[in-house]
């Protein structure tokens, strides 16, 4: 953990849709969410080397808590609603490094 | 970063393939690779909480690097060439704790 991490904070939505009837996070509209946060650290100028990089995943394996997404280096999960609980842990946690409590799993 | 993180190592393997001509980590063998380790993780029954999740990713965004996956939350960065090179990254660095020195890119 010495050396400076290439992104700041790598995030990863999950975006699986299970076939089998289980709960999964793609039918709670992960796609939208995700394509809703790389949208807004783009037009925040926040994306890239040195800063935020938001990435789709293949299932994360926590689908009871769906939708899901984990911050890393910090590795902090959290749930959301809808883009309004993105819009708040990209401002809060992502440029002003203050995890959101309310969203978060543990 | 002080709580006890929930995977121990939580491995993302980029699987894009880009369609416009540019090098790109899937035709690289990125599937054989990420569906090796899930594999080999299950053998060695280091795969769940607390322990090694091998997941699937989007673009990583390090495409000149490819194949690449990156091991969280020491965020270290890898390429590889074959599964030769993934079981070194499984035996070295998430069972052992040692990075692979040779693999890493920065």
């Amino acid at each position: 953990m010495s050396d400076t991490p290439y992104f700041k904070h790598h995030v990863f939505f999950c975006m699986n849709t299970r076939d089998d009837g289980r709960e999964s996070c793609g039918p709670r509209g992960a796609e939208q969410a995700q394509k809703h946060a790389k949208k807004r650290c783009k037009q925040l100028d926040i994306n890239g080397e040195g800063k935020v990089r938001i990435n789709q995943a293949g299932c994360l394996d926590r689908c009871e808590h769906g939708p899901v997404l984990v911050v890393y280096p910090e590795g902090t999960w959290y749930t959301y609603v809808d883009t309004s609980d993105i819009d708040e842990i990209i401002d809060s946690h992502l440029v002003g490094g203050k995890p959101v409590e309310r969203l978060k799993i543990k």
